[in-house]
């Protein structure tokens, strides 16, 4: 018998990131995890059943043909500025493995992607918060050096606030700090600019992608690093062999390409964000101006936890975000105008 | 700028994991990554693009639907006993993270499946392998205590061996290790027993499986671990929280489901390897007689690396395989009929 457990400390201690509900029956509008609320364009769709042939083959094990597009569409040198995984979240977690020894340490801000701490206590590593303003501006300590600081998170757009930094802004904090600055740009679609051409500037500074939003591709896992080559050969040690499926290869190759569809659906989302901020307002809520796909709402008088209590109990999922020492709201995607209308109709009838 | 490598020192010193040539182009007869010379079955198609509506939302986190059909057709008790992954070489990763610190000790049989001392190295702990005799046979120190030892992994049937332990031989250096011990059956399909059963009566072994060997969907990625319940929840923390794709999950729900298909098909490549094997003895190798989907050969008198290059100029791969301190070959997989005369004849002409 095995009288101690089987697990090294850390993981036993764990307490993981919990996504968001994804109920698989029932009729919800589902406003809880940033989805798009489009399908993919359907050149996608055609590319993912054309590639369901020949599954019985491994797949090309670095994702050639969807590098080599995302490259020529993103305007970066070549296909070796670029590491694919299986979603963003195999990313940060090899950025992590990589970089972040047992007892070293990683930086976030605060609030931000809660799975980030859960990456570093697996590693058995040490976490920092950086907390923002009420106003979510970002505390500058966070350029700051630190006793086995290693790797520096920076989530831009930010959620649960939508907020985000300008690449000026990026470029500076990522002068100061003492280590790689990860700036994950899930959200950067939605907004009005990135930081991906300071990578090829600095050595300091990786930008991670993923298909999951924008690109209304969740159900696959596609998600992107890019980095100097240098640093691209190295993380790429660290996935595993066949990290990518042959056929969200083939799907995320089909979506990058598709540039004038992300456009137009980007649009369309951006302009639902703005009627349902201005309904929220009018309902009472605070609203932080968005830059991604989502709201960040808070109301003065009302319990956020009860609200998405009754929201739930009247078929709409939006997401409730307690954070600790800093406060807590609701984090509502943004969906089809209809859905924007639903919520709003529903939400009103329970606040007045 | 960044004056010391931004990478563990386990990592920079890192040499990965290099798997099998997969030419994206060209026409060869493709025998050196043991994948299925058949496609999968019809149903396992039609499952994965009728999953191809919906990818806007993200997948089942669990892959539960899966999981419910596995339970069922494997024999065990519930969905609780299984993890599913991303290709089984995801689930060996979590393992090692879960249950290996740095500077603790990974045991591995020498010569078997390299993956297994990269994770270790990228995790920054030890390993250590414990050789077969030229006739593959287990020496007894598999099962020896050591310091920091904390898993042992098993690949039963062996590559490149195509070798087997029978479940009692298992469960007897189960009950010898201080620590779990994980038995990785890729190959077990096309083997006559395995170690499933040993999973409920022990919470020291666990048992891997994949989906790329005998259900033809190595194109696909998944993978999954058998264990007792508590021991499921742990290295559930572990994983990112949509690991398996939507389209896999379809496929792979349809795949296990097909039992009659799979028994039909390993028959078929049973029966070629037998052929092959006859064949290759008949040209002067010495072949090891396998319960996989591959056959280990060498030859006297030969150069196995010049072997390798003569087949491959003739358009046939197959792995060469170098094991410094053991010796060297070729472990051929089993194709068609077609694709085993061809290299027969091929070699023939090479040998003679």
């Amino acid at each position: 018998m095995v009288n101690r457990s089987p697990f090294r400390p850390s993981v036993a201690d764990l307490h993981p990131y919990v996504p968001g509900e994804q109920p698989q029956g029932g009729k919800f509008i589902k406003l809880n995890t940033n989805e798009n609320p489009y399908p993919p364009a359907d050149a996608v769709i055609e590319a993912i059943r054309a590639a369901a042939i020949g599954l019985q083959r491994y797949p090309d094990p670095t994702a050639s043909l969807f590098r080599r597009a995302a490259a020529e569409v993103l305007g970066l040198p070549g296909p070796e500025w670029i590491l694919a995984g299986n979603g963003s979240d195999e990313i940060l977690t090899i950025l992590v493995r990589a970089m972040v020894g047992e007892g070293e340490l990683l930086r976030l801000p605060y609030p931000s992607y809660i799975l980030y701490r859960t990456l570093a206590e697996i590693q058995g590593a040490r976490w920092e918060q950086v907390p923002f303003s009420p106003q979510w501006d970002l505390n500058p300590a966070f350029g700051a050096a630190a006793e086995g600081l290693r790797l520096a998170f920076l989530p831009n757009p930010n959620s649960p606030s939508g907020t985000i930094l300008a690449p000026a802004e990026v470029w500076e904090i990522a002068q100061q700090l003492p280590c790689p600055l990860v700036v994950d740009e899930a959200y950067a679609d939605f907004a009005p600019g990135n930081c991906l051409q300071l990578v090829r500037q600095s050595d300091k500074i990786l930008v991670t992608r993923t298909l999951s939003k924008a690109y209304g591709l969740a159900g696959l896992r596609f998600g992107f690093v890019v980095a100097q080559p240098q640093l691209i050969a190295e993380l790429g040690k660290l996935k595993d062999s066949y990290n990518c499926d042959a056929l969200s290869i083939a799907g995320a190759t089909a979506a990058i390409r598709g540039q004038v569809w992300l456009r137009e659906n980007c649009q369309k989302i951006i302009a639902t964000r703005e009627t349902m901020a201005t309904g929220l307002r009018g309902l009472g809520f605070r609203v932080t101006p968005s830059s991604a796909n989502f709201l960040w709402c808070t109301h003065e008088e009302k319990s956020h936890r009860q609200l998405y209590e009754q929201l739930k109990a009247r078929q709409i999922l939006v997401r409730y975000m307690d954070f600790p020492g800093w406060g807590d709201g609701l984090r509502i995607s943004v969906g089809t105008d209809a859905q924007g209308d639903a919520l709003l109709s529903t939400l009103g009838s329970i606040v007045t």
